[in-house]
């Protein structure tokens, strides 16, 4: 299962039950939360996102919607007797506030927060599943967007075939990767004769808080599921511009030039109380849009 | 109407729909706030407290389910257009935190906020309506209780007999206070002639995150109201000590020496699932006890 869970879709005034910016990207065992807004801890009790499952926490930038939620949830671990390790990737002044917030509560937490400085592009986090890369956007101060790449064989193995090779099931993981077996006389069994094609992993892209800017379309190119913040509507265009924020026609036009699969949008603007104007507005430019909504697990 | 509202009951762990501390303060045109756990602003939402009417804002300590919710309050009300100032009463060490999180969020908010460090015990906000004044208690780190005082004329005016000698109406307000009127000729008209005692002014004891500390029975002898943290019930006694909390019946224990009228105990630890316990123990010491349940205003 690789899927992306909503906790919070709206942006820095928290209005109409909509809370600021978070999501939870989970993918076989891995749970990550992306952004972690004041009371994400409790949109997770509400929403069943089990605390102690979270390994990596990635945090795009430090305005207070997308990580005053932050410290709260690890004090919470903390005071629920968490060991097992856990990573933050974010911007580096983050560092110095959590530090200050343990020092001036006088506690240790009980686990090992390891801390990852943003500060170059590309691949951050990488294991055996999974891919994590970071790009810069373009918002008022410095922001970065998420790329979560799953990792999978790029072949299936025809089991009747390859006993008819006899290849040792001990090189099973070498061929589903794609590689050639040399039997004990010499002889290449190649590869496609025994395996069949799997499809690719798959691709989600969190573009964060930016303003339009095509710059990122190479970086979320093909996405299985793009998330793009959609903070105003058209008419608003020129706010969105001044506040480095996008509109919905912006975002489903990145989504476009960008050839992704599906296109969720959120970030709302507490100016509005109800959101069929975003997914109108954004299904007018690239059909497969949707509304990002809080408490929804959407499939990547 | 002089009434406190229960924005949050909870101790650390947010826990049941219950939340971190956080009540406010009403008294007149006044809207105070003491403590600010995460998530606050969501309360207030919730309990239809105007976030821009809230003048001056109270912190007992920086232990984080008392204080997180404030950067996300404060940058709201800038969100929101704030133009009157705010005045934040907290630990020193507070301010620093607040100008880092603004720093790093390239924030200005439009908005005085005046930081008063709490030094020393006494009174550290008055005006003629309230007096305000902070004590230490006892807790791991550094921790302030706070006592409301409500300001109130000593003497209630009888128009007729006022008028019968020929008192001034521009003289009313000292008459209220007790002075004696001196007419022309020079005659004293005794204040108790012309006027009848007023009940006392109100007081409100917010006794903040302590152990039983017989200590503080001094500095809220006679409240009205008493908040009193009740972490734990008697069972858990030895932990309340080593935690540096109380026990409901502490708490009651204290009520009962300092002769307050009412009770309300809170700050309930997340392993208590319902809350009946407290209520039955607090009563067996001190009959006038309740529990301070979220969303409720009692009266002072």
């Amino acid at each position: 299962m690789f899927g992306v869970t909503i906790l919070g879709n709206n942006s820095a005034l928290p209005a109409f039950d909509r809370h600021p910016t978070a999501q939870v990207v989970t993918m076989d065992e891995h749970i990550f939360l992306i952004d972690c807004g004041e009371g994400t801890q409790m949109q997770m009790t509400k929403y069943k996102i089990r605390r102690s499952k979270i390994s990596h926490i990635f945090i795009s930038h430090l305005h207070g919607d997308h990580y005053f939620g932050l410290i709260g949830l690890i004090t919470s671990m903390g005071l629920l007797g968490r060991i097992q390790e856990l990573n933050l990737y974010a911007p580096t002044p983050l560092k110095e506030l959590i530090d200050l917030q343990l020092k001036f509560a006088d506690t240790q937490l009980p686990f090992q927060l390891h801390f990852h400085c943003l500060e170059n592009e590309g691949v951050i986090m990488k294991d055996n599943k999974v891919e994590v890369s970071c790009f810069k956007v373009s918002h008022r101060i410095q922001c970065w967007g998420f790329c979560f790449k799953q990792i999978k064989p790029l072949r299936k193995i025809i089991p009747e075939k390859a006993k008819s090779f006899e290849i040792p099931s001990s090189f099973f993981d070498r061929l589903k990767w794609g590689e050639d077996y040399v039997n004990k006389d010499g002889t290449i069994i190649k590869n496609d004769l025994v395996t069949e094609p799997l499809p690719k992993g798959k691709l989600y892209a969190y573009s964060a808080d930016t303003m339009y800017d095509e710059s990122i379309v190479e970086k979320i190119r093909g996405a299985d599921v793009l998330y793009h913040e959609a903070t105003y509507l058209k008419d608003l265009e020129e706010r969105a511009i001044k506040r480095f924020h996008s509109t919905a026609q912006q975002a489903a036009t990145i989504a476009q030039k960008a050839f992704v699969k599906r296109l969720l949008v959120g970030h709302f603007s507490s100016k509005y109380e109800t959101l069929e104007g975003f997914e109108q507005e954004a299904r007018e430019v690239f059909s497969n849009s949707d509304l990002a909504l809080e408490g929804v697990t959407y499939r990547i």
